[in-house]
């Protein structure tokens, strides 16, 4: 489904350890910019030696499916599950990783394994097919072929190699240091074998934020060691903390983000009050020198939610111009969120227990390609 | 089942490290005794935070049992299986760690798994109670609370923690280091749900060759962390080597070791040729100074495999007073030997893929305690 990258993958240049010296952290577990600066994507891009997602490669997919690219491909910045499924009907497998939460958030098994379905209830109301989607969660599915599989790739990957890729220490306890192969494996057909029985040579297509990339250049690297395709990925950018791309989304800060449980009412304080804004500090300068959108949390916002690409053309002009003012475009910001998040939340109260079940059930997916 | 000991438990004072400086080396996957010689368990006992398995503690076993303890307890050599279910009458559950095979020996999956149905006929032939016997292969088991269990565990070691328990080096593959867990989260009931649901407190007492003892030192250290009962141990000295206790038993040399393979007449052969002795160079210097029991193999076996104490006794007197010949000993020996190997023989031929399917499969044990 994506072209195999002509360089080779620069396991082991990950960027995972945290020296004094170090410009950017990007892993799993934390993003942090230069000198509080933005995230720097071509530097990223060069280290974890990807492919640039360009121009023809969208239009490709645009090709193959017969229909437009979702918005997060075709505006660069974001990747889109449910988008790649319907367009090229193929199955979807979702990892929750369950055990991953317990060990790096220090909570208990039950907790975690609670969080992941209350995770799997947002994903299932994005509207997945059932019929090409297998959700799970580690604590419910590690075993069997899976555990066979996470051996083959723990036996190719010394301790020294996940220090240079996740930046590891000698104090980190030896959970962490078992993780990768649990977050490499399901890139393998045979690691659910309910569902690909005989078509080992499948390849996996991983759609995730570019933070997640160590696990997949490991993955990439051991695959052709133990027989198998390496996957390819679809990498997203991350998306901005309304304080703006400088900031940083955090769980401690309900502020820095709009949540899936917010209420209009939230949101409007929230975008109102927090989302940062490149307009000018007077309606004068505002109409003299127009909008700074390179740093415009409002537009950056638009720009992923905003499905019309004529509107937000529009408003970009007019703001960039001056002749839009900020609350007007927080105004349209907010409609657009309230209804997003207002959808969402009525799909989410539609998801039941048994649904979650149903999606979760380790059973054969006789319908996923047609 | 067993007291436990009042001296804490050693957990990071192991031997597990090679360095240069080091006396002897005793760990899951190497054995070596100092300049050639032989092991010396007092110093094991010492390091490892042992209690010494002494006559009050084996009289103590006869009178909860009503019955004579087993040779390999009262001649403080060897622990024995089938002897503590057969006495206690207890549910026992025996681990085959074909993935730590897969990973250490550098075997496939499959073989390893196929070298664990083999060795589970094996361990079924000596005759345990299937009412009270749940034997699982790693790779068939490991998952659901077991899982969470190797997670709960994992949390709470460091890999400093494993580089002074086992001698990791950071150039050792991740799936050693991910491997303690899978050895550890036995001793907990609550890894196996269907057996001892409701029952967390049950304590386990592991039978095991002292080299394992570094597994569940660490067990030992995180079971009150993570809500457990430390699992007690009972804990064998090793078999010697048929070339004497300063020899190894070693895969790649057949005539280091009687099989459960061999025929009469290699077991013949064997004892014969390559039994150390401490008969003495001629039968003259024999008359005079008698054998020395202390390096003498077929004594030692037959310290092992004789039943009969009395007889043990007559031939230890007679033969270290120079009276009784090494070849008089040998041929007792094999007398013993073939009997014990044909009788395995014949039990393991009875054993069917259906009785190792029926011992593996998972399932309760309503009458484990009756």
């Amino acid at each position: 489904m994506a072209e195999e990258p002509k360089n080779g993958d620069a396991v082991g240049s990950g960027v995972g350890g945290r020296e004094a010296d170090e410009e950017q952290v990007v892993n799993p577990w934390e993003v942090t910019a230069k000198d509080g600066g933005k995230i720097d994507y071509d530097k990223l891009i060069e280290k974890f030696g990807c492919q640039r997602l360009e121009e023809p490669l969208v239009r490709r997919v645009e090709r193959l499916t017969g229909r437009p690219a979702h918005v997060f491909l075709r505006r660069g910045v974001f990747f889109a599950h449910r988008y790649l499924q319907d367009a090229f009907k193929v199955p979807l497998v979702i990892q929750l990783t369950d055990d991953e939460k317990c060990m790096w958030k220090n909570l208990t098994v039950e907790e975690s394994k609670r969080l992941a379905r209350e995770n799997a209830k947002d994903i299932i109301a994005c509207g997945f097919d059932i019929t090409r989607t297998f959700i799970f969660s580690d604590f419910n599915y590690v075993g069997s072929a899976f555990y066979e599989n996470m051996v083959k790739v723990a036996k190719c990957v010394t301790f020294n190699k996940v220090v240079g890729i996740f930046g590891f220490t000698n104090e980190d306890h030896i959970g962490k240091i078992s993780f990768p192969p649990v977050q490499a494996v399901p890139s393998f057909p045979s690691s659910f074998p309910h569902l690909f029985s005989g078509k080992d040579n499948l390849r996996c297509l991983i759609p995730c934020a570019i933070d997640q990339d160590p696990y997949f250049r490991m993955t990439r690297d051991v695959a052709p060691r133990i027989g198998y395709q390496k996957p390819a990925l679809i990498e997203s950018s991350f998306f901005p903390a309304l304080q703006g791309e400088t900031g940083k989304m955090s769980a401690s800060d309900p502020n820095s983000a709009i949540y899936v449980t917010d209420s209009s009412k939230d949101i409007k304080n929230k975008v109102n009050r927090y989302a940062f804004s490149g307009g000018q500090d007077s309606i004068e300068n505002h109409r003299k020198y127009g909008a700074n959108l390179e740093v415009d949390i409002p537009v950056k916002y638009l720009g992923f939610f905003l499905e019309d690409d004529v509107e937000l053309d529009h408003i970009r002009k007019e703001y960039g111009a001056g002749r839009m003012l900020t609350g007007e475009v927080k105004k349209r910001l907010i409609e657009v969120l309230s209804e997003l998040v207002e959808r969402h939340q009525r799909a989410r109260a539609a998801v039941t227990d048994e649904m979650v079940d149903a999606f979760m059930a380790v059973r054969p997916l006789p319908h996923m390609f047609s």
